[in-house]
């Protein structure tokens, strides 16, 4: 459900509230079943939301809107007296109740609305975001964070570093994990038979045979690596004009070397609808592509495309995942 | 003409086919009148180019084609005869005789066709770029290279530089500089009357108030300064969802820190229509967004979408300064 006092809440009753998405899978929300309910009346939603005691997870009927009641915010209260402790405190616990069902195999993936890092941390618990959250619960240190939309994917190999701490990050493993995480996860969760994964340059022009910096000399080691596998990979190409034969149909992924590099083309193409996907998990995990938005919580006004779009992803990985098991 | 070996000569005669251009300007082309008129024929266009007398520049009729021949690289050659070094001579002859025109007043815009700096470089003739040679003619080293399509113009603060330099290049005056510039041109040349100016962040999401990079600071600095003048100026933004706001309206261009900051959107949205723009010299200065693209030269594939556009563009901008001119 994300942060309560966040648009979280708003996010996933409008988006529930969608027939269709019942129809690719069956919900559990984990939240506050009190300030969802308020949720729902301040929306004008017609939306039953039925709790689900926790013993019997794994005999929810397939049809309705359950909740998994992890806290109970708002007896009596504004949802604007709920303290942001109360509130982050409430959300981190959404948090470890989905990963541990998904370690457990009780649901098959895991879609977050947005947390506040910030909040979470003032809290006093000890939280470097979502992604590294569900990286330690799952053990695994090789984990890549993906955006994607309709017309463009792509996976960062630096995330929230300072731009001018990038260069020092590129490491050849590093990117030839990145480049082995995309094209498995394609090929596991996406229905590509032979990724086709591009490599963006670090430099303008892909720095012009050395000339203007020397990164894509250890990019083109980590590319010649990767080549071989089941997925088709070139590069480092120059980025400014990568986006757009990827989105002309050239390429399944980019690979970033930094995260403007890919959010700068992602955002503009898929403002308010693409998809935050952890790849490298022992489970599915998807989360909306935006924050809490606090400024505008409670107001009605938030968009619920990117949790919808979440929530079908997620919805899609399972369903490949489960029919590669079968076979 | 740009390179004679490159696509340059058939880019023009493709754009300067078409009527409508006809009707926003009287073209002179500076080159090489045996090359054009074998890619006229190559090419089987209808169009009649006439040799302009050098003595006669001032008394050119509005009606017709005209070359003034600057080179004469062809007689009872083959094309692929031509050497990189006469081929790239001349072209820097165009150039340097297009630069004193427009110096004299003689021409009141100026479009260039591709050049290869290298093969220049190779042939003795020091020579840094389009760009940076007319600064150097014009005798400014204010200058700024904006990129304009559409839906979205962005400005650079620094061009070819390695990502990993930009960060001790990003000086309080040289983005101050490339904002006033800015301001300035799309007030006098693009017929905004409070231009709306957007400067980009360097680090992600903006640095998180310092969390990751201190560049924004020294952005800010420079955004204050210049705020008060005759446009509206804000940032630093976080570049990932920039571009969207831009294209949606909201500003009428981006400043940008780095190359593929500017050059990623603007390629994604206008891969083969946009316009390189040199603002800040005495003249007015438009280009294509493309190489020499040897690969491909003479085989009449070339898309002379972004030479139309640059020769538009330049005719518009001498237009709005003839009016400024007037009053």
């Amino acid at each position: 459900m994300g942060d309560p006092r966040g648009v979280g809440p708003e996010v996933v009753v409008k988006a529930l509230s969608r027939e269709d998405l019942h129809q690719v899978c069956c919900p559990l929300i984990l939240g506050d079943p009190l300030i969802l309910q308020r949720t729902v009346e301040v929306l004008g939603l017609r939306l039953e939301v039925a709790e689900l005691e926790e013993g019997s997870i794994l005999e929810m009927p397939k049809q309705g809107l359950w909740i998994l009641p992890l806290s109970r915010l708002l007896p009596g209260k504004d949802p604007t007296e709920v303290t942001p402790e109360e509130s982050s405190r409430a959300s981190f616990r959404y948090l470890e109740k989905a990963g541990r069902m998904a370690m457990a195999g009780q649901v098959e993936a895991i879609t977050t609305g947005p947390v506040s890092k910030g909040a979470i941390a003032r809290a006093g618990i000890p939280f470097q975001g979502h992604t590294e959250f569900f990286a330690g619960l799952a053990g695994t240190k090789d984990f890549v964070m993906m955006l994607a939309g309709e017309r463009l994917r792509v996976a960062l190999v630096t995330t929230h570093v300072p731009l001018n701490e990038v260069s020092r990050s590129l490491k050849e493993e590093k990117i030839l994990s990145v480049v082995e995480i995309t094209g498995r996860s394609l090929k596991e969760y996406f229905g590509f038979l032979n990724p086709r994964i591009a490599v963006a340059a670090f430099n303008p022009h892909g720095g012009e045979g050395g000339l203007f910096g020397g990164e894509e000399e250890i990019i083109s080691r980590a590319v010649d690596q990767a080549r071989g596998k089941d997925w088709v990979v070139s590069g480092p190409w120059p980025a400014d004009s990568l986006f757009h034969r990827a989105v002309q149909g050239e390429y399944d992924a980019v690979v970033c070397m930094y995260h403007d590099q890919g959010l700068i083309p992602l955002k503009l193409l898929h403002f308010d609808t693409a998809v935050n996907v952890t790849l490298g998990l022992s489970f599915i995990r998807t989360s909306v592509d935006h924050g809490v938005a606090y400024d505008i919580a409670g107001k009605g006004i938030a968009s619920p495309r990117s949790m919808e779009e979440a929530i079908k992803m997620a919805a899609q990985m399972a369903l490949r995942k489960r029919e590669k098991s079968k076979r």
